[in-house]
């Protein structure tokens, strides 16, 4: 089964277009996860902190379980805890796994050659450490970066979402610069490669990572790359609405995916609910989020 | 001390403007090492070659101690082996500055926001995990993604080497497409940034990633970048000679930054030296290599 047709799948059967960011900040995590690595410094601070990341991203798992096609795993924020970060993701992965849900691991890589070959054995294979379902990967150096990765989509039935359009305040430097521009040639070739994985809904595997508040143009967009997933990044705590995130999609309601974390997350006020019992808060954020989505989508 | 300082300094002390990659491939490690992980699987292979490869990168920094100004650490064959993989390269850096040689950790990462400060945190922090002196990034998102690694440049004496042009066979599509090209706003990019961190020799902390095979442009690349130290991958394994990564040195000699990996590391033909004591092996082809490079710069 292709990465395109799972999704479309996960998608269906929860009714919610929608995945959950785990992007951990150890210093957001609740007071009494805070309180395990008090006086800790180096190597012995970065593993509790990771140790506790796990642990809160298990409960954000649970609360997403059933409730949501997919988990993003923004992998910087466990880097930063080095070894015992990267473990966490592991262990993420796995749990997110085992909770049904697709996992997107958020790394942006891109190199090449056996480089290229080692990141997609790192982040997709079945074998390798985090089995990942599908990886963002960020294509300047050239599509022969991406070749690796999209061998693991075609025997492993993962799937990519190419950087296209973000947009944060320098992202049009390179992205809008030239005709057609840096973003139009990156949506060429998600264009290009998509067909050879395209699944019953006509979805692709190779998907594009295109900016919520880009909305306005979400439909060029569209018409540029129809075969493929949006992955919509900053629902939420970057300013994007949930009209924004589904600007994209295709008739059929289908082809984006937004991705919200830290408005999931973490509250913006104290919650004792929230500091007690982490899965119930998230799982009624989300749910109120998804009903958000669902209510645009009609 | 910036580091566009210390590399230069570290370069005139060897003089040798050249780094050694280490690029740490399982399969390509001495027989003996290969031997113990015989018949492992999963995690427990990827934690006995984990071993391994930091106890061939020991040997590697080893022969690179006082010959060479610098290591080079691509972070994907270390991801490759999970968190186990991730220890080994966290083992390597600091056996690396212990050596006395500047780590450059070739991530290409790029991200933002909060995203980037923490790829910044786990490499470049000096409390954080990996400490590295230097990081590759991909710019393609904007020069927003840079501001976190360029604080820990400025309070840290950190660098960063910044792709402009690679010299894979991708690399056209996006590098040099547009007038100014993709590459061209990179350089232009660079230069920009480079004036406040320039050291005593006129280098500055932001560097430039620049392709051994690019030699033919490399003065150009040179007049838009005065002040950038380049990074040249690819020498030896990539097809690039001793000649083209000098091609864009200044006239005082400093300037470019050679890295050979594969021809350094591995013999091309079975070694009993190589299999027994890689570290003399290694020593001899780096000072080869580095006789090879004064001998062309007179």
């Amino acid at each position: 089964l292709t990465f395109g047709h799972r999704l479309a799948q996960a998608v269906r059967t929860t009714g919610a277009p929608l995945c959950l960011g785990l992007d951990p900040l150890p210093e957001r995590l609740p007071s009494a996860m805070k309180a395990r690595w008090q006086g800790l410094r180096g190597e012995a601070l970065r593993g509790a902190q990771a140790e506790q990341v796990y642990l809160f991203n298990a409960a954000a798992i649970r609360a997403a379980q059933g409730r949501l096609p997919a988990v993003k795993l923004q992998f910087a924020f466990f880097e930063a805890l080095g070894h015992a970060g990267w473990r966490a993701l592991e262990q993420s992965c796995r749990a997110a796994r085992e909770a049904g849900l697709l996992v997107i691991g958020d790394g942006k890589r891109g190199d090449i050659d056996s480089t290229a070959a080692a990141y997609a054995q790192a982040a997709l294979d079945p074998e390798g450490p985090l089995g990942c379902d599908a990886l963002t990967v960020n294509a300047w150096m050239g599509r022969d970066t991406l070749r690796p990765a999209l061998e693991q989509c075609r025997s492993h039935g993962r799937g990519l979402f190419v950087l296209v359009r973000t947009t944060n305040p320098g992202s049009a430097e390179h992205q809008l610069a030239g005709s057609p521009s840096g973003a139009e040639r990156m949506a060429a070739l998600v264009a290009e490669l998509g067909p050879e994985l395209v699944g019953p809904e006509g979805l692709s595997s190779v998907g594009a990572v295109v900016g919520c508040s880009a909305a306005a143009e979400a439909q060029g967009w569209r018409a540029a790359m129809p075969q493929a997933w949006f992955l919509v990044p900053g629902l939420g705590a970057q300013g994007g609405t949930a009209a924004q995130v589904l600007a994209g999609r295709r008739p059929d309601g289908l082809g984006v995916l937004g991705a919200a974390s830290r408005a999931l997350l973490y509250p913006s006020e104290p919650s004792p609910e929230w500091e007690l019992r982490p899965q119930d808060w998230i799982a009624r954020q989300v749910e109120r989020l998804v009903a958000e989505l669902r209510e645009i989508q009609g």
